[in-house]
Order: structure tokens, then C-alpha cells, then sequence
């Protein structure tokens, strides 16, 4: 068994944040984490300060954030669940700080191979060219194998975590027909629009509504395209928010090239995710629900098929917070320092 | 202007029945309309008794259902709330016992044209084949010039009224790509799926959840592909269920035959639609939401289209119990009576 | 029949202003309204300018908000939705330079008999005595009789005007052990707590969430203690955050101080309401619900008596920008003018 | 450190029933739990054939129901997740065939003292009067001391246990002026009322809407009356039913025999509490909400007193299904066995 580690975690005032704590402070190989909070906390010592609910059922320390406290507290593993800026500015500053660092961003700053694509899509300036090179996708169900050595690595938005798992394994077949377009129609819980007071997340405006939001220009778009190989013009991804806190139902549109049975694309799956705790592949006439997700880290996939066998609806389904923000990035620092993949995580 | 209209009901207890009442009792140019009820409501004299939540509000009578009672109560309209085989049955016993008697059915029963299209979708035997034919099809947008003289009027489903109504435009004007895919992705309120409580509508199982049902099996297929004139092949059509009461949101995704601006496709559904009082065309960048047509007869239609003009998407909005059930059952009833389209209904 | 109103409306961005341009639009005896805004809102010209979603249903000029705009706009009805303080100092302004004005003013400011009441609850400079002095407070069902004459309605409070509804008919009869406590726990919809964007308003913070808020400090209390004649030592008034948009439903907790059966109860409050279209007074054995009364301008009352007939729980239910503030103000406006109690109201 | 529990649960398709079989499976000190299902549920053999959501994050044998399967299966300790009558006729039955069993009883079987209160609230056939002396009322605030040597623990209910715990300090101390009368009112969410599919809890009729209900007959009411020492005649206990999954928020309303300041109240509790790691008392000016104790095994208590110091009201929070049903029972678990209060509840 690999040694316990020591972990900071800078940022927990965010949905993802506080969740990741949560996980944290009941994962049995960490050591007591620390907590890194701006000036704007000035006063607060522990985390029981932030979130009285804690309050007897575990605590953590927090600390003024500066780069060299990170850098310099015995941390092995940094979790930055901050602003895609504040993870672009700090990544470089702690690794030249301390080289032996080794970071899970849940910003979307080290998400892409190329500095163009972030630049485009979050209108910001991008990291350095090098640090998105040696940044590994941390998708461990796709590159568990660059976690081990892994020193960066960037956390995947939730959107793009239920499409990528729902339509990875039918596209590497090569079983969709590409003359045809892919459509991903998503749904996520409020918890994915951020914590801070907005029009749009007032309750009154969500509570009995459901609106599309983000359509061609949402930042999950290129993790999509990325990761699945697709060209733009070949497929649709869209948004739309539910009047529900937790989780993410992804309903995945393909025309297969030649007829199949719902029973091969059920053995494709389950081959393409043996061994992987985390995707739960339903038997033929289940579909997922967020209410079996939701509190979990756990992605389950589903399938309808037409009786001529070449439509087919792939659902994926995962709770934003856990597969699709914190649970994952505890999954990757499982991957990164050789613990069981599900240690922390039932 | 027409005469009032001597209305009767058959069906009050179910959502869409009960929201026709409520439509009914303030409608400006109907007298006191009559509500028959089975005999499971003895005792029930009228409205405010199964409903005292009416109380101050209006009231009606009711009286045992019978078609003898129906066919002899003077009424010239007559509304059916009623089951697929209930309608299915009483129809034509209606009709032969007061050949004067005009119909508008909620039921699925008189949607179609051919009856095996009924019998394959809902397992039932169908009505007879000349009903079938004479009857109209009661979405007013489309057929509004067959309405003054139709004896019969099929209310359309809640999902295919948001879906043709979203689509036909387009597909008439033959902007589609038709070697490629179209995809309907709709989401309803629980209104939709009926008042009888059953497992799948407990409020634990609907809150805080969301996901997908009928697959392939929703006998609101046919209504689409007969009106559209679509392929099966060609087109997908999913269901959704929201934890809300009210609404339907349907996300319709095609691609463009050649690319196309913005303002081109608002343009064509702004004609299409033209002197229709309860289609709305959002202008760009404003998308239709569910509360926006909550408790009203509108259908607000909105698009998304990519930076190159292939990719469009059409967000179909309606209220399930208004547009899409009680509230269109009205509006063919102005149709059909020659009333002011709004008649009722603002 | 009394002559049409012409009416002004300041203030229509907060949740009651909204629903108090609904209610105007649709008034049968209310010319078109204008409405004023804040400059904040300039390039504004109606209605469906700030609401789109009022297209098709109705629409309303709007202009630069001054007191000399209002004044001279040939409104003889003002409807003020707007701050305490912006109604404590816009109300003299729009009295001096328009003494034939009539004023209903939605907030705090013109509730209370002594300017004491308002400085201590409220924090903030009062209106000048002579004015509260002069003020009706707008609940038709105790001062009716001093609307058609008055010149300035204090529009109630939501949660004052459930309790006072549930209790007075109680108190007023003495049946009341006055010995023992009153209780009046409070429940309200999210609406109650207006439209800005704050932690406690944000969906995830409410929704699946229930709480208590502002206890032995929530600014209704003195207009029940003073409208009840009730002494603060005597009457504890609680206030909590429901999970639903509109609605609040007070449980009013009584000894009396001899026994009584259910049925005399339910005969005192009849009595006491008689001829009251909008009071409600539910047969024993049914209790009120928020969705009974919800989009109403009803406020709801049953009754719950221990075997003993001495612990009686009056409950009472309305909407709370129903009757508990746009759908008063308009039944203060009908007293004001002579208008049937219910006109644009049912 | 005790021994491993062998472990036997009767019941598992209602909501505290699933609840319980997902601490059960986590539980550190408990071999595999066992499950006993009725003959409806034939061809089940494990959780996971039930409750496919449980796949990947554990699972336990299904077997046929038998009072003779129970009693010879080796369980040293059986949960009975039942309805009332079920559970009153096979405690007997079981501790018959095996006395040295050891029964956790979640119904209201065996919460009283006397038969007769029994036979009065619930409408049945009491148990006999000797296993309800035997049974020791399983709140380990209050009877910790008894839990070690119980055979036979009646599990409290979900209100009687945020009611008690919120008052007995207060009570005990003889703080409160008994003259006047106390009021409990109690707010529930709807997993409480059980997963029959039923009118009362269809999604369209418990979404945006709450209302009181069971007032002056609700079963819990004699359970607060014994444990609290309180007569009929001086306390009202009524329950709401609120629009969330889970969670009780008891609003409890006490007049002070003389006037007490806010930290006098605060060191009470916190002093009857010491060393009760499941209850919480919230510092002044903090008040409990459902969110912080939702899927938790906290009581969260809270306080508001007028500036005299007369007037008190007590919140008392906590997840229906966890301190108020399957957290408890596993509670009582661990002080039977002799394991650490806390263990497999954090």
C-alpha cells in the first residue's frame, strides 16, 4: 500500500470545493488536509468556521493563501478548486516554487492540449505552452496509465465527463455513422452554475423552469470535440438547467453504419469499461436517473435502440459535483499515488 | 359575433379535464357548461363539490354520464376528457344518437388517419375508419380552415404540438438536411404523465430526479411523423421527465441544407406564423423558458444557430395542460364556433 | 357603475410590481395603465420591453419615473411598489403637487398609526405624522368602509394579512384564553423575499431546504399586534423559508377559555366574513393548501379542535402576491372606486 | 473492541428500510448483513437485484421471509423495518423461537409503555403487555444506559424524536411556565409519509404546495406527551407536510417561568447534551435548516428568545430517515453491541 499523503487544497468556498473537502476529510489514506482561503477570510481557522454543518463529523485546518505557504506546507498533492485565471497564474508559480508538486486543477485552465483552444473559448489568457503539454486529461477511465507520473493534471468539466464516457467506446468502434450528426443533449443541476447569487440562479427563476442556455459557445464544447475526435460541424452539444441541485443526464443521439442489436452495443460498453469501478453499464430496458447518481461518483450509461437497430440514445448520468468536479479529482489522485481507485470514494 | 355555445364536458377528474373546466367557466361566450362524470361520483351536483378549491371562483353542474343524457342535453359541443378506449367507444355512439352533435376528443383516439397507426402505437382496437377520415386534426396553426365545419375534432398531444409546431416551417420550406438525422429531445412537467398515483409519479421518485422514458415506444410518435412528414429513419423522438408541474420544453436539432443567418430562419417562422395569436417568435438570443408559457396558451419558439449556418436548434415552449391540452381544446372550440382565436384564453 | 380608473404605477421590476401589472392589464374597469421607472431603465418604452413574456398577453407604456411625471400624468390612482423609504419620501412629494391623487402604497411605510412603530421596526426615517394618521390600512375585509373616501391606502403586509384574517373573528369575540400564548408559525414562498440576488435567495440554498428566519425581529410583527390588539408579551410570530415559489400558510395556535365545539367556531367565522367573496372559511374536517389559493386573490381559513374543544389551531392560507399584496392592493383599489370587490380579481 | 454483529433485517422496500441497508452496508463492525423479503419478492437474492443503484457500492444476500429462517439464521441482532401490526405479531414470535435474539423494532409497536395507548393511537391489537414493559424506548439521549442489556428497543419516531430532544433540557430544568401552553409545530418532509403510491403524495400534489395535516391525531403524539412528561391538555404537536425529499424542522414555542438570557439557555442544553456527539447545539444567532442535516445522524438545536427573556422558541432539525428512523436504529445498534456511538453514522 502507498504511503498516506499530505494535501492542501487551495479554494473551498465553491459547490466543488466544499464537496472535495467532504471527501477529503473521510478519505482513509490522506492526512489531516489543509486549507487555503484568500484575505477575504481573514479569521477563520478551520473549516468548521466556514461550515459549522462539519461541526462533529470532521475539521480541517485553513490558512492565508500565498503561494510560497502552498508551496512550502509538506503538501505533496495541490487541489486548486479556483477560477480558471487564478489556476492559470498560480500552477507555474507553485511548480517553480516547488518542482515536486504535483496538482489537480477542477479549473478548466489545463484542460486542453493547445493554449488557442482556451484562449478561444474562455477569453482569457492561456498557461504556457508546456505546462497544457505535460497537463494530463484527467479522465482516469481514459488515461489512468499518465496518472501515476502525472504532475499536473487537469480536472474535467462535468459536462464533458457524461458525453466523453457516454460515446467514447461506440466512436473508437468506429460504429456511428459520420454522415450523420451527433447530437448531446444535456441537463445539470444547478450546483454546475456556481455558487454565487445571480438572476439566473435565484430560485424563483429555476424553481419550475427549464431553459437551454449556452448553445455553440459553452466552454465544455472543445474537451468534447477533443477527446472524442469530433469536427465541429459533425456534432451538437447543448445545455439546459433543471430545477434540481445535483447531476447531469446527458441524452446522446448516434445513427449507427449498420444494424445492430442492443445486446452488442450493451457488450461493447461493458468491454470498453471493464475493470472501471466507476461506469456502471445498465442492463438492456434500465435507464439512469439522477437520483441514483446523485451523492456518488459513479457515470451510468444506458441505451435504446430502434427495432431496425441503426438510431440509437446512449444516456449518461453522473452527479456534476462527484464524477463531474470532486469525486473525480479524488479518483485522480487515487490514480496518482497508487491507492485502490474507489479508496474515499463509496 | 356568434352565438354563445351550450357546452358539455365528459371528464373532469384528470388534470387536463380539470383545467378545461377552469377554462370553460370563464370563457366569455360559453353558457354554464355541464360536466357528466361516471358513477363513482355519485353524489356530485356539481363542480365545487369535487373541487371546493373552485369555491368563489365558479361553478357547474354535474350529472351522470350517459350518451343518452350527452346526445339530449342541448348541448352543441361537446368536450371528451376521457381515456383512449373511452373516447374510441363513445364517439361514434354520440354521434349516431345526435348526428348534430360536434366533438372535440383529448384523447389519442382520433389523431390519426389510418386506424392501424392507432392500433400498432396504442394496442387498441381502433374506431371505425371514417371517423377516422372525417376527423380534424385540432392543431389550429396547421389546420385552423377545416375547423368551422368539422364535426370532429382530435386534440393533438402535448408533444407533438410543441414538436410541429417547432418544425414545420422548416420542413416546409425544405431547409432541412434530410440525409442527415433530426432530433427531437423534449422534457415534460408531471401534469403529463396523469393524476393516478402510481410508483413512477410518487414525489420522491420525481423530485430532485430527472430522466428518460418511452423510448421509441411513445405513442406521440406517429402524430409527429404524419404531420411532418417524416421517416421514421430520419427523425428521433425522446421524452423526458421534469420534477415541475407544467410545461414542455422540446430542443430540436437539424441541420441546414445550405448555411443560413439567424435572421433568415426568424423571418421564416415569423411568416409561417404570421396572425397566429399564440405562436411567439423569440427574437435572437432569447430563448424560450418554461415559466415564460406556464398557465397560458402560448408556444414560444426560439432558436440557436452556429457561427457557420448549418447547425440550428429550435426550442419548442408550451404549457402540457394549455397549448398542448386543455387550452388548444378551446381554441378549437373558437375555431370551430367562429370566436375570436383568444377567446378565453388570455 | 363607476367611471374607468386612470393609473399609474411606480415601480414594476420586484415580484408583487410584476404581479400588479398582470392584474391592471387585465382590470375590466382600468383604462391602460402607465407605468414609471428609475432611470436605470432607460430605452424602456412598455411593458413587453422589460417583459417579453407578456407578448400577446397585454402591454403598457412606460416612462422616466418623476414626481411631477406621475403628478400631472392625469392618473388618478397611484400604485406605489416600490421601497419604504422611496414610498415614505415620494408620497408627500406626490400628495403636494397633486392633492386629488389617491395613493395605494405596497411597502412598510404607511402601515403603522405612529411614526414610532415604523422608526423602531424599520430603522429608517418615518413619514410625517399627519400622514399615517391619515392612512387606511388596506385590508378591505376590517376597513372597508373607510376606502371610498381615503386618499391613501397602507397596503398590508403578506404574512399580517394571514394572521389578522385567521385570528381577528377569534379575538374580537373573546373566545380567546388570553391567559395562555398565541402562536402564529408562519410559513412563506421564496417570492416573499423579493427579486434581488442574495445567498439565502440562491436555488440551491432553498431548494430541499426549510428554515426559520428573522424571529422576534421580522418587521410584520406590530401590524399584527396593533390590527389584533394583541400585547407583544402575549403573541410569539415566526417566520420560515418554504421551497416554493408563491403561498403562506400561518398556523395559529389558540386555548380558549371555555370549550367549544368545531362547529361554532366555523359559524363565528362565517359570520365574521360573511359577504366577503375573498375569505374562505373551509368545512371542518378540510384544511387549507398553499396550491388552492396560489395565483388567487383568496385567503383560506379552516380549523382543527382537540376532543375537548379548549386547543384550537386555526390555519390560514393565501397567496402572498395574491392576497397578501398586488391582489389587495386591486381589491383596495375597487373599494376606493366603487368597484365590485372581485372585479379583476376572479 | 466488541465483536462483529451478525446481523438480520426483515423489511427493506420502504424508505427507512433502504436507508437502513445502506448504513448496514458500510457499517465498520457489522459482517454481512442479511435480508428477509416477503414472498411478493420471489427470485430476489440480493439488494442489488431490488435496488440496482446499490451495484458497485455493495450488496447482501436476499432470503424468503420466515419467523423460523430469522430465528435460525445465526443473527444476533434483527431489524425489523415492518409495518405496526407485522412487527407487534413477530417480536413474540421470534424471541419465542429464539431468546437470545436481539430486536430493533422501527414500527410503532413497541414504543409504549401501556397496551392501551397502543390500541387507542393505531387502531390495532396491542403486543402484550409484558414485551412492552421489557421494551426499552430506543433514544440513546435519554436511555443510553438501558441499550447495553436490551433485548427488545423500539425505535422512536421521526417527530417524537426532534420534539423530545428539543425540549426535554428545558422541561427537565422546569424552566418553562406551565400555565401557559406549549406548542410543537412540526414540519416533515415527504419520505416520511412512506412510498406507497398514494393521492396524497403524487408529485403534482405535494410540489408547490404544503399544508398541515393529522392535527389532534397524529400516532406520534403520545410518545412526546411520555417522554417529555407533558399533559394533553398543555401542549399542541401538529405536522406539515413540506415540498423536500427529507428532513423535520420542529418549531417548539415555550413562555420562560422568568425571564432567562440566551446564553443561560445555550449552556443548559449544551451541559444535558455533553458528550452526545449526535446533537448539536447551534451558538446564538444561528439557527438550523434542513440542508445541514439532510442524510446526516445530527439533531441540530437552536434558539430565539424575545428581549425579555420570556418568550422561547426552540428549532429542533434533523433527516427524517436518519436520526428520526434507520441513523437511530443503527445508534442503538452500536450502544447494544457496545461500539462507539458513532460508528458507521459519520
Amino acid at each position: 500500500m502507498s504511503a498516506p499523503a499530505r494535501v492542501a487544497v487551495v479554494g473551498v468556498t465553491g459547490y466543488a470545493g466544499f464537496e472535495l473537502a467532504r471527501l477529503l476529510l473521510r478519505h482513509p489514506h490522506i492526512e489531516r488536509p489543509v486549507f487555503y482561503l484568500r484575505e477575504s477570510h481573514a479569521g477563520v481557522r478551520c473549516l468548521t468556521d466556514l461550515f459549522p454543518q462539519l461541526c462533529g463529523w470532521g475539521d480541517a485546518p485553513c490558512r492565508p493563501l500565498s503561494v510560497e505557504a502552498v508551496a512550502t506546507s509538506g503538501a505533496e498533492v495541490v487541489f486548486l478548486s479556483t477560477p480558471h485565471e487564478a489556476s492559470a497564474e498560480m500552477v507555474p508559480q507553485l511548480l517553480a516554487a516547488n518542482p515536486r508538486l504535483r496538482i489537480v486543477d477542477l479549473s478548466g485552465a489545463f484542460r486542453f492540449r493547445r493554449p488557442e483552444t482556451f484562449a478561444q473559448w474562455y477569453k482569457l489568457a492561456p498557461p504556457e505552452a508546456s505546462l497544457l503539454a505535460e497537463a494530463v486529461y484527467g479522465l482516469p477511465e481514459l488515461y489512468a496509465e499518465a496518472l501515476p507520473t502525472a504532475r499536473l493534471v487537469g480536472n474535467p468539466g462535468c459536462y464533458p465527463t457524461s458525453v466523453i464516457l457516454g460515446l467514447r467506446p461506440l466512436l473508437r468502434a468506429g460504429w456511428a455513422d459520420m454522415t450523420r450528426g451527433i447530437v448531446c443533449d444535456c441537463k445539470s443541476g444547478v450546483t454546475g452554475a456556481g455558487k454565487e447569487p445571480k438572476r439566473e440562479t435565484h430560485f424563483v427563476e429555476v424553481n419550475e423552469n427549464f431553459r437551454a442556455y449556452g448553445l455553440f459557445t459553452h466552454r465544455h464544447t472543445p474537451e468534447i470535440s477533443e477527446h472524442l475526435g469530433l469536427a465541429d460541424a459533425n456534432f451538437v452539444f447543448s445545455t439546459h438547467l433543471l430545477p434540481v441541485d445535483r447531476g447531469i443526464l446527458a441524452t446522446l443521439y448516434v445513427w449507427l453504419d449498420s444494424p445492430r442489436k442492443l445486446a452488442e452495443v450493451e457488450t461493447l460498453y461493458r468491454a470498453a469499461y471493464a475493470g472501471r469501478p466507476f461506469v456502471r453499464i445498465l442492463p438492456a430496458g434500465t435507464l439512469p436517473e439522477l437520483r441514483h447518481v446523485a451523492h456518488t461518483n459513479f457515470c451510468d450509461i444506458g441505451f435504446a435502440l430502434d427495432s431496425e437497430g441503426r438510431r440509437l440514445v446512449v444516456l449518461s448520468c453522473l452527479d456534476n459535483l462527484g464524477k463531474g468536479a470532486a469525486g473525480q479529482a479524488v479518483q485522480n489522485l487515487n490514480g496518482m499515488r497508487g491507492y485502490p481507485e474507489t479508496a474515499g470514494l463509496l
